[in-house]
């Protein structure tokens, strides 16, 4: 089966090469065959995709002007409330939940522009996590390579991409649960500026970090889904009033930018794949300079504090009520963090606004920072420890640590995969200043242009 | 010695019946004979204050028009930096730091408005209390009875207008400190939307909730120096950005507005003389209606909980260093604010956000809510409880409890004193939707053409 782009179904639907319908009917058995080796769905929506379709079709027929992703393929991760859906957020806990009664606002705004939903994508529980080896719907597995993780906690969403089986998919990052598995598993990733895109309907983790956002195989696919994805929703009382500011239109002919790559902390604690996949992009960006972020290590201890405090308070009242149901890896966690003086909580905030005050000046001199996404390539399913700059390190938690310090910032990035000597893809994160989506989606396609980005269908 | 408005300055300076340099040493005389009694500076800027008036009679003789608070002589609560004297923030930690190096942002807005400086106010130690019994600076008393507090945490401030000593002063407060003296000492006192005022140069004590603002005489006097605090300031990272609105004139001829009386809480924990004024007030307002604020209890202890978590971590550093420096009273509270777990300070927060959500619609139907600031007049020195509600409240923490959830929400309140019986005036707070200084200052401005406030210079 052909992989088209969205651009490609675009067209096809309007030659009339194809219908919603065939794409969707093609989609759900391509998922029926292919799923059961990966399990990247922990949901199928067959009746509702094949309706959403067929909608379209009549509106087509009816000599309608389709809206920009009328009969794309999509799926979400399960912690989207999908109506008729009960939403899992990865978690045994929620697996008896009634359904949610009205869809997430991301969802709405994708029906409106015509994508079509075949399901909702395995996960994290409660999306803390960086490998989806979910001890309760199972580890999704890497497309590229069946014994690796796909990465998390938005470990459906990359599979899903990777293995063809939508054209794309929503996750949410947090600490890295976009920018982690688009990494390993091969694709791109975009977490927009913290505050551009609501995440109403969406299950919270951490209120102060949470970013919703596309996963695709093209920076134009990512594109178009995320200027579908605008617009203002006055119930996430953290999204900003920002005008839209569709970036689709500014990828035809990207160039112009200054790059420079992120030395210290990233070029640290990363393997030689990760350094020459940064070192293959420098090139192809022209960034001649490296810079260093201030304390960056700092950054990530902060993120990690804050991560704890509010998803220990998120979750309190439930660990209270059915503390047996925790996942046991988060269970200890999320109880620790509840439980941390509220001086350190307060003291990770008051470092954030100074790493910030710090950090934005550079976008002065440059447009695109350069930095790996992920340490090294997929680690293998199980594997507890990977050897990074001489150290063992704990695989579960170390997978985001140079993805960390760029949500605690709020920074927009796009993670474009580039191929490594072993066969497997790994990330390299593309990031602005923040609104600047436009930067890093026209860094992205510079690479794309010049042939370099790894992104296979297997 | 008469006590001049602001415009009667204006006019006098402009018509030459007195310079800046004659106001300046009138009033460094009037300190100096009255302000032993009352205890209400902690330091005086003589050189200063009369190189300010100097230089605007200089500007005057040379045909310049003059800025709107030329030679209109001001203080400021000691927590705000004066060049070349020591913030000291009511603490004796602070007694021997170096002096600051430049003035606060608001007093180089008053500096450019041509007002002249007398010098620094008293204060409770970190802005940590409701009654300025400072047991290292001494107790500030209240002018209208010299055995009573003035309030707190902005009791020089409020004792200082109230005593006729300067035409007006600066305060902060976080729960009620600008509000709780203003109605024990009888002056008005406004404290602006959270985030409309920059706080650059002023001691932290609780960066989610403080707010600066003016304390005077009447309400055209208070507009005045609002709008010249007004201003964009990069370095106060919570202030927002808003243009500049002055309100000073839209005093000239108020009405039109819609008012409530705030019933259930603020109603149950007050006495009778508080009742009586706000049902004066809503006499003159026209406020019929009574409404509730859903959980404003919860809303104070929240408020509580902030203050002693943020609170806590700022002074942590010296707490460990320094803990024998601290104010007995703070000390225990600071420690335990920072110890608190981490997920009651997101609780808090969390609420807060609820809070807003259900309070802000009240004033699509509203313009004005009308409060008591305080639960009674006046406390004698030394008194540790008073009884509301025939119960015995401890006096430190409990005067302010009025006020707690109002600043919680970060509204825009003017406090206007009203007379009762006792011959101890009481304040009555003006609140209306966030950036409406305007509304609250036109309420207030009703109240005084009624005649009905009692600002009264002993």
């Amino acid at each position: 089966m052909k992989m088209l782009s969205i651009r490609e179904i675009q067209q096809g639907l309007a030659r009339g090469e194809f219908s919603a319908s065939e794409l969707a009917r093609q989609t759900l058995g391509n998922i029926e065959q292919k799923n059961p080796s990966i399990n990247a769905f922990t949901e199928l929506t067959p009746s509702r995709m094949q309706e959403e379709a067929a909608a379209v079709d009549r509106r087509h027929s009816g000599g309608e002007t389709l809206p920009p992703l009328a009969g794309v393929p999509y799926a979400v991760k399960n912690l989207f409330d999908i109506e008729g859906v009960t939403t899992l957020a990865g978690a045994e806990l929620f697996s008896d939940a009634p359904a949610a009664t009205a869809d997430a606002f991301a969802i709405r705004q994708l029906n409106k522009a015509g994508a079509t939903l075949a399901g909702a994508l395995n996960m994290d529980a409660y999306a803390y996590g960086f490998t989806t080896e979910n001890s309760y719907y199972g580890a999704t597995r890497n497309p590229r390579d069946l014994s690796r993780v796909a990465g998390g906690s938005s470990g459906g969403s990359a599979a899903a991409v990777a293995a063809g089986l939508v054209n794309f998919t929503l996750g949410t990052d947090t600490n890295g649960s976009i920018r982690v598995p688009a990494s390993l598993c091969g694709v791109l990733g975009l977490k927009p500026t913290f505050g551009r895109l609501s995440r109403s309907g969406s299950q919270p983790f951490v209120a102060s970090l949470d970013h919703i956002g596309p996963l695709a195989r093209s920076a134009d696919d990512l594109a178009l889904v995320y200027d579908m994805l605008q617009g203002a929703d006055n119930t996430d009382r953290f999204q900003s009033a920002r005008p839209v500011e569709p970036v689709a239109n500014k990828l035809t002919n990207p160039g112009g930018l200054r790059c420079a790559v992120l030395g210290g902390f990233f070029e640290t604690w990363c393997d030689s794949a990760a350094k020459n996949a940064v070192a293959t992009a420098a090139r192809a960006l022209e960034a001649e300079e490296s810079i260093t972020l201030p304390e960056a290590e700092l950054a990530r201890s902060a993120a990690f504090l804050l991560t704890a405090a509010e998803g220990g308070n998120h979750y309190l009242p439930a660990l209270r009520a059915q503390a047996s149901r925790f996942e046991l890896n988060s269970r200890e966690r999320l109880l620790a963090g509840a439980m941390t003086p509220s001086a350190w909580y307060t003291q990770a905030q008051r470092f954030r606004a100074w790493f910030r005050d710090q950090t934005l000046p550079l976008f002065d001199q440059f447009d695109v920072l350069i930095a790996p996404a992920t340490p090294g390539c997929a680690s293998l399913i199980g594997q507890q420890t990977m050897k990074i700059n001489g150290t063992d390190l704990p695989v579960k938690a170390s997978m985001g640590m140079l993805t960390q310090p760029i949500s605690f910032l709020g920074l927009p990035v796009v993670t474009v995969p580039l191929p490594t000597t072993s066969g497997l893809p790994i990330g390299v994160q593309l990031i602005a200043a923040p609104w600047r989506e436009d930067h890093c989606l026209q860094a992205a396609r510079l690479l794309e242009l010049q042939g370099i980005v790894d992104v296979k269908v297997n």
